[in-house]
């Protein structure tokens, strides 16, 4: 890597978007009690924009680029980013605003657990979707 | 959901594999210390081996079917299991064995951390992957 190659540069370099058809996996943890808040994707330009604004921009299969939290405030400043052993997946430690990541209000978005029969909901619930997205 | 629709038919119902063309996204967190150990994907098939074994089986893009662990013994152990809110992802808490996810010897592949200029290895080296998979 030539010494002058500008930091994202040299940070996109290092994933693979290749087996994702220019996806990567990307997890959101919270930087301070470890929560895993929710997981979705990033192409390069999400991951770009990511560390351009120091908020978390993902990619969205269905809605296209999407800077989590722009609609109800929730966003996600970011911490840190670790990257896998095969660099398809990236790991975001962030900071969320609001301390809510889901749509439906609660916290983290994996709130059913599974308890060997059926689907029991857990978590906090942070806020009234109603409210924040009017419906 | 009937009453006597069998377990694995009433988890496997609140998972959405057609986003994914047939997979999910499948998080394996350290059961006790929260630590994210690894990311790959789940079909519906490798999720039933999971349930049935009690031990990670996941869905390789490139290999197939991948029970975790079977040639290095360091299996995942499953202690519970967490979908998202839209289906698409679990999130696995696991006892893993031997004390190393990555194939690396790492024990998370989640070892390389960007540190805004270049990537940085951390993490724990656990076993020399030269011994264990004799290359």
């Amino acid at each position: 890597m030539p010494a002058d190659t500008p930091p994202a540069d040299a940070l996109v370099a290092a994933l693979d978007f290749s087996k994702g058809n220019g996806l990567v996996v990307a997890i959101a943890q919270d930087a301070k009690s470890g929560e895993i808040l929710m997981v979705a994707h990033m192409n390069e330009q999400s991951l770009r924009e990511t560390l351009a604004r120091g908020e978390v921009v993902y990619w969205s299969r269905s809605r296209g680029l999407w800077h989590k939290g722009e609609q109800s405030g929730n966003v996600q400043r970011l911490a840190s980013v670790r990257v896998d052993c095969d660099g398809d997946a990236v790991l975001l430690e962030v900071e969320q605003v609001g301390r809510a990541a889901c749509h439906t209000g609660k916290r983290s978005c994996f709130f059913r657990r599974w308890d060997g029969a059926r689907w029991v909901e857990e978590g906090e619930q942070v806020f009234d979707p109603a409210e924040v997205y009017g419906r």
